[in-house]
């Protein structure tokens, strides 16, 4: 049961009003059935509507009380009995529908806070809220219901586009986004790009004079940092979204819809094509070309070009059915070694240490 | 010598007293020895007290001009003349009660800095301290003893238990708080989750739930991210300790005493046990089952689940005992090839850049 | 072209003045010609000068528009015709020199604003610049020309010299810092190392009673974390380069020019020597000794020493040349295996996850 101090619930509503939101087919219930409330598979009740989605929750759903459920056309023949279903090919997509017919996004009171420092000639579109503390530069334009949360700080001749949400502690420099750009607490945007020359054992500071570049409804992750172009800029297309922790550096370029996933780190000047899915802890180096609709699993150490709708692993890389098969043939290695080396000999390697490291 | 300018030490102490606090026997000391400071073995002289818990330190132990050192029994033989030692089982255990002997938490002053924000119907227990710039929204309930950090933003309805210490420009929203949790600078808690639904080609955000729900006696590293539940809550179990960096996903959920080392992240809905350790940089992906006890070295790609006091390490994570013997058997055959091998051969693939790119 | 909104431009300056000021040859130009502004070597026009220092942009050059670019004297042979080269060995370090001619970093201008805190017994050297919600702590000194971002947080008795730059939310606690660091936003300084104590089940905090000790003109970049020591100090070394998102923990020392990508984490009482260069999202465990000169790729996991001038890979890490041998040798033992193994069972092992979970 959702928690009503953190989120603000509407309803009920009818199945079938749900079923023409998602354009979804009843299976086994009435229209008029009043649902109350979205839950997990897990704890759902009567009166709840769920949604089944990843077949490691069959067992979960074929004895969950939700009095409705989305699922997909294979999934009718396993559903409890009185479960009302709604049949369509994108369960999760229609979840997010309902999910958010029950809690609409919560629209931020424009106002802005008295302790606030905005820029006289910064410009603030209607209906902005500006949260206190918050620093607005001079020469800022800010879209109408842009929301810029507590402390803050948009540098000076930053622009954005309409219903901006840019969360607490966030720092955006020498950028440009455009509209419905979400930036989640503690990212930072725009600062120097990791560039210097060295001479004679001194490591020189490279002037960066390129920008960073945000395109419409890009959602970018708590305490993720993005570096601005060294000269060209650092681009992230639209419809992109970037997870927590995530490493961008100076004049990489994101084509459309790209995922990134968490920690992952990608090194100056890399371009990807769009809808590139990157998995979580993965690397990039510099210099490379990422085709569209490429993947990249989780950890992969990517040092060079991905071609287009490649999917690769492994550090470094290879296609996934190699790796598949290099992981394979070294379990098999390392199996057929046993019998034949000395115990003690095994342990000559020291093991890693899962230990926290003491002084 | 600890620096005066920022731990305020008290004493001096009597060996007895430290004996006694710390349940250790006297060899070969006075009980009425003073003791001044605490110091690292290596550094430490006359006056101080040391601790000796890590065998790669025993050459710094022989010649140690520590007056007074902590140690194993079995330490007893190794000791430098004139050294008087506290022998016991745990020795960087009493060394921690001893450090803080000398060395007291400082208690913050009480006080409410007239440069926070502090909504009218939030709830502060007695003895809290809120520092410049913190922001405390609506309905927010605090015990008491609290202290938050200067700039720090405690969301709207969030609660914590007394004796929190909540760090400088930490954000918090949508979580319950345990007592005694601190919360070092600049974590992100409570954020949205990375979940999205996809369809034509548009990734539309998915409304996350849950709330973060933390246990007491957690210790969250600085710059760390835990996302909110999607529906489900996030949970962290009583005494976790979370390093820097670390990346929580949304409705993971951590057992007690669980030890997470800077820089992993734990995906989407993996549960973790009690007391499991997971080494930095480690990478669980979503789903996952850990049971209690078990031990994730440092690097690991866990894609499976873990039983309860299994030991994996590698990426893809096998038990470390098979990590061991492919460690080996990779590095045989590698040599092997080695005469098998006109050079030229080995050098097709490209090395991995040390060096930082440039544009 | 630079966008003027975001960096200001003097000049146009002479070719001769230019090649003066980096001790280049001027090759296939008169030296009275006028530049006007620095651009990569792609987007050049006429009245740009550009840089050439990394081969895989040979083809660019080759059809670069640039008026002028600074080259090695083996570039020469390969400029379009027309193209004036200013010839020198390190192209990068001149180009660096060139931008900030063009591009002077900006002066911050000195003034405390207003929504500043600032202690009392504070010193502020000269022409300080404190920006608004920063906050600076009793007893912190600055020295003269420092600049402290909107609502970073200096503590207690902080010490940094001259020309100091502290971005937006950072924060710095129980730190000495020399002149001329360059901190970027979010960077944490100074928090607690990851030390505790367990007994009983319950993980006790260790108090950590040293300092971050930074030489001069280190940069640190944004969200990076850097513990204090537990008794010894944490020092970053004269001169060391520190990416974004980097993780170093407690008595850590690094030496002078240093060099850590992006990502990497560095385990409590390992010490680098001078000029180490670390490649992003490399692992290092504690209390190892890393010898001056090193170089350790990207993503590796260092559990051992490693040696002067040595160049390591791998998790767990072996000498580079190695390296390439065990990557090959993998290759080939898992192409061979294709041959001799039914598809299906190639098949066991799960792929990793390039998706983002869901709940």
């Amino acid at each position: 049961m959702v928690d009503a101090r953190f989120h603000s619930r509407t309803g009920p509503y009818r199945l079938d009003l749900l079923a023409a939101l998602v354009e979804a087919d009843i299976v086994g219930g009435q229209g008029d059935l009043l649902l109350d409330d979205v839950a997990p598979l897990s704890t759902a009740q009567a009166g709840d509507i769920a949604f089944f989605d990843n077949r490691l929750y069959l067992e979960v759903f074929k004895s969950s009380q939700s009095s409705a459920c989305v699922a997909r056309p294979d999934a009718v023949s396993h559903a409890p009995a009185g479960m009302a279903l709604l049949v369509c090919d994108n369960p999760y997509f229609a979840y997010a529908l309902i999910a958010e017919k029950f809690y609409p996004p919560p629209i931020p009171t424009a106002a802005i806070h008295p302790t606030a420092t905005i820029a006289r000639d910064a410009e603030l579109g209607a209906q902005c809220r500006v949260d206190a503390g918050a620093v607005i530069g001079a020469g800022a334009v800010l879209g109408a219901g842009c929301s810029i949360g507590p402390h803050a700080v948009i540098g000076s001749g930053v622009e954005m586009g309409a219903g901006c949400s840019i969360g607490a502690h966030v720092r955006i420099q020498y950028a440009l986004l455009g509209s419905g750009v979400v930036v989640h607490p503690g990212v930072s945007i725009g600062q120097d790009g990791f560039g210097f020359a060295t001479k004679a054992g001194r490591h020189h500071r490279v002037p960066q004079l390129g920008r960073v570049v945000i395109g419409d409804d890009v959602d970018i992750g708590a305490n993720t940092t993005i570096d601005r172009g060294s000269g060209p800029d650092t681009v992230i297309g639209q419809g992109c979204m970037i997870d927590n922790l995530v490493q961008i550096g100076h004049n990489v370029v994101l084509g459309k819809g790209c995922v990134i996933v968490a920690q992952t780190g990608i090194s100056g000047s890399t371009k990807l094509g769009d809808y590139v899915m990157v998995g979580g802890q993965a690397g990039l180096t510099g210099h490379l070309t990422i085709g569209s609709g490429a993947q990249v699993a989780a950890q992969s150490g990517v040092m060079r070009d991905v071609s287009a709708g490649e999917v690769v692993a492994g550090s470094p890389c290879v296609p996934v059915r190699h790796w598949h098969r290099q992981t394979v043939a070294v379990a098999r290695l390392a199996e057929a070694s046993r019998t034949k080396t000395p115990k003690s000999k095994t342990l000559k390697s020291k093991p890693p240490r899962a230990r926290p490291q003491r002084s």
